[in-house]
């Protein structure tokens, strides 16, 4: 059996994860340097970031054999490759973090599109799908987060992180699935909106509003 | 081939999970408002805490296919319902504390059972099924505290959390295999009985003990 | 279709895994034992510590059915066993610490090897091998200090616990790849070599050196 995304009419060059993956792990080799970490804890960083949202979509949701970022060696030499530049722009990131901001949106809009045509050419429903493409576009930040014992950016208020990879998703399906168009174009379409409207929230500082007013003392939970 | 549960003696009706999958969003809901999160911090802890116990069996131990809450969309609707019902409770949530427990007392005998009949539908064996059965029951309670950078309740000394998740999935593991009591009537069994169990532990405060006196200082570990 | 194991060249028996298991669950139950968890809190941080990296690999990456860990019962109760051992030895921890790196240094050669060679078995390629090899040595760990709030050893700048987990899994495909040697000649050469050098990294206290001069304040990440 060919493998489905060779089939299916959402089909996507994997070129569109693997400078995803380049793009995060370059922020995590950034990140990794600015806390010290050594060659590898640089590396593992970097591995986990780029590569975890494609793992966890691959071997949590879709589960057709062995995710693609390990039976694809691409995947790991461009998280390595990632890793490197971002190790060697580390000590200049002050002047580079509105570049890091942009390389994320970049990654944000090309992992959302991916994730959603693979779960799509799984044969998924679509409300899954959508699901899928915000998971992987915010996994390897959420594991990344976790792991450095950080309240994870998706969760926490004010930002618009988690809502754009939920309208990336969206209108990648609208336009694919809605308008019938060529999942590449479509893809393309996804990675500027989204890239254009992060960098304007950044930018202009743009936050969302709490649901409720913040409590006065941190809750007791 | 027939989906495994339509077919095994130890069925269970999927309405079993989603009211689970419900309940354990409204908790997550709260919690979120309490936190003042925004309106995608909310539905994001939601699906992650409802869905959670779900992914982790179906993704990484039974292993046959997607999970059952990502290919129907029944369960991302109901996380998002329960996100929203509990949202509305948020600012009322100091009277509806006990509520809460309870709510979050009956999502454990529900899932717990759920989990164990999908482990051995699966072919698993009995300790696995059981193991397979906690997990599920505590896995987006786990998922949560994880998350937001709390020591989980299910490790911390003096919670009859797991221990209640632990003898749900025993005593449903007795009634179904041993007892050959009918999946639906056990699992009820052992909601009703988590349920009253858990609701004495919280009214009475019952506590279990540390198996060592805790040290004095805390450990460097 | 018998399990790719028994058919691989890369063949190595269960116990090289059973034997990491409960390695590293008596360790998880002397620290459980140290923070004053209750029974059900060491069990459960045992099964996860023990099995977590065996669960990491056969369910996110090989994802051929269910986990080993879980169909085989052996491994539930070879974590128990661990985990009961270890909180009998807890009292005496002080004593024991350096035994307790040891023990730990054991498993880490175990484990990499083993997941080398399930890795080989399933026909992933060599450099995917070897992350996972690294991951299912390094994993229980991993889960261990993310749920217990820790930044995990295995990030942080100075320690050669994920530098000698790469150095096992890489030299178990050297022996078995390059130089033809029997699986289980060189799961015991990479356990014997990792003990060592654990050992002697720890007793001369050897460190790496982190890529960069540590921040002088707390990145702002």
């Amino acid at each position: 059996m060919p493998h489905p995304s060779l089939t299916n009419p959402f089909f996507l060059p994997i070129w569109f994860e693997l400078a995803a993956v380049i793009l995060l792990s370059m922020t995590a080799g950034i990140v990794a340097m600015k806390r010290g970490y050594d060659v590898v804890g640089v590396a593992a960083l970097a591995l986990l970031v780029g590569l975890g949202g494609g793992l966890i979509r691959d071997g949590i949701f879709i589960q057709q054999g062995p995710p693609g970022v390990v039976t694809n060696p691409l995947y790991i030499q461009g998280a390595l490759l990632g890793a490197a530049v971002g190790a060697l722009l580390g000590d200049r990131v002050e002047r580079f973090r509105r570049v890091i901001a942009a390389v994320d949106a970049l990654a944000l809009g090309a992992y959302a599109a991916f994730g959603v045509q693979r779960a799509l050419g799984s044969g998924l429903p679509i409300p899954a799908a959508i699901l899928i493409g915000v998971v992987t576009a915010v996994g390897g930040g959420l594991l990344r987060d976790v792991i450095t014992n950080e309240e994870p950016l998706v969760f926490r208020p004010g930002q618009f992180y988690a809502l754009v990879a939920l309208a990336a998703s969206t209108l990648f399906v609208v336009l694919t699935v809605e308008l019938a168009i060529r999942p590449t174009w479509s893809a393309g379409i996804v990675i500027v909106l989204t890239f254009v409207f992060r960098v304007l929230t950044i930018v202009f500082n743009w936050k969302t509003a709490p649901l409720a007013p913040p409590p006065q003392a941190p809750p007791s939970i």
